[in-house]
């Protein structure tokens, strides 16, 4: 039976678009927030959750970092990267150039990433915000004329709008990365060469001194442990309690990790592995 | 003269109700993103711009941090911490329980920060997505009737709605950092007392080697200075390039920032201060 792979929907979004790049086959679930999604793999209802890690679109990377923590402690099994293409979208019977358009309409998070395009080539048009890039897309394809969005490449499929304009973001290099959740970790197949493989680990230290990162991460220094991340977020339980997340650029092994672990639990810190997996990296989409 | 605010709009946002708590008097503009109020303050068509920093609803935290490092460089001369809280906010002639209400109505992100609730309480409702939390404010009022917006009591008192249910947001201690930017540092008069000071420095490392954010962190770790919160970010230049933001739980000083600066372009670093600054926590509001 082929599995069923939730996701940070609607249609058109960026999570759908990595959902779609990476998998090929299973069953493909929208799901409308990413703690619904995050709740419907914790209870079985499907095997395989898609959720935006960081520099997402739709999504608050934050969220499903501190639900991944606080609530439901489900393994990350693998990371998707994909880079982030914006793209202006019109109705195919539009005619006109973009000087010529009136109104624009995406998630505001899109319209701040276009914001120097905009600036300098559609500086007239109104601009109006929707709950997403899909959203978005759908209007422009219901209400037609002179109006465009702003969204990716399936979008423009999805709701037959045509390209008028091609990667109208300020900045060339925009990704967006995402975790697959699941507790069956061998139902996942990536339709990818794997990239690199890498670790994330949480760690609460036992109270906020000068210097107690620095003393944290001299356990992985001296071991030659490569971190390509690292986030201090606060502890729901009030102002100047962190914990950190940090991203170590290798697969878990018993040697390594066990002696880090050891070292930190004797300096008091709690320590969780929070997942040992591969990384696959999209290219152009 | 006043000094005229730019803020992250529309109204009835939590940026919007950090401003009117923090300013009084001066004149208040919206603007629709985060680059644009950059941009305004930049170009001085205002003289001060508040932004969010850290966990907030409308806004991504990720974009202002990225777009003053690589678009605008303008000092950061306060924090403004405020508590998120979410209400549920009904037409006042509605009379009936929340178990009656037939459709909720608020940006995701506020949704996914009540998911718990909204699951145990009015798992019945149908969902809608709006651009803001004060736009579904807005809709409420205009259609009326057993629906609800989730939103702050701002937008309560703006779109003339009732607060059904108070802080039914999942996590107690949710907070939103703001940051305020201005090129005339001596105009900013915030209403509070001062909660502490803070320094914030951006550190880019010359290449991606294991164990350079340690040692990084070794400056400011033997001269006890305490951080109070670390972010890795990537340079938009390519994958595996990182630029480092640090906050300092102290005032700039010659002394203590100048050895930690000297030392880390020692290893080849780049170093600038993003702001010294005082931060301002507000309490319940």
């Amino acid at each position: 039976m082929a599995a069923t792979i939730g996701y940070l929907g609607p249609k058109g979004t960026f999570t759908k678009l990595a959902v779609d790049t990476a998998f090929n086959g299973e069953v493909k679930q929208s799901f409308a927030t990413i703690p619904e999604c995050i709740d419907a793999v914790n209870e079985d209802e499907i095997d395989i959750g898609v959720v935006p890690l960081e520099n997402a679109i739709e999504g608050t990377v934050q969220l499903t970092i501190d639900y991944l923590v606080h609530q439901v402690r489900l393994p990350i099994v693998a990371e998707i990267v994909v880079p982030i293409q914006q793209h202006l979208l019109v109705d195919p019977e539009f005619t006109g150039s973009y000087g010529e358009l009136s109104e624009i309409h995406s998630h505001s998070h899109a319209i701040a990433q276009c914001h120097q395009y905009l600036h300098q080539h559609i500086a007239n048009a109104s601009i109006h915000y929707t709950s997403s890039t899909g959203k978005a897309a759908e209007l422009v394809a219901e209400k037609k004329g002179s109006i465009a969005a702003i969204g990716n490449k399936l979008a423009a499929e999805l709701y037959g709008l045509r390209i008028l304009d091609e990667n109208i973001h300020d900045f060339p290099n925009n990704h967006t990365r995402f975790a697959v959740l699941s507790k069956k970790e061998n139902q996942i197949k990536i339709n990818h060469p794997k990239y690199s493989e890498k670790t994330t680990v949480l760690i609460t230290l036992p109270s906020d001194y000068a210097g107690a990162l620095h003393q944290v991460l001299s356990a992985f220094a001296w071991r030659k442990m490569n971190l390509s991340k690292i986030e201090s977020r606060p502890m729901k339980t009030g102002l100047g309690n962190y914990f950190f997340i940090v991203d170590v650029n290798q697969e878990y092994d018993e040697v390594l990790f066990s002696g880090v672990i050891g070292e930190l639990e004797a300096l008091g810190c709690n320590v969780s592995i929070l997942g040992t997996y591969p990384v696959y990296q999209m290219n152009d989409m």
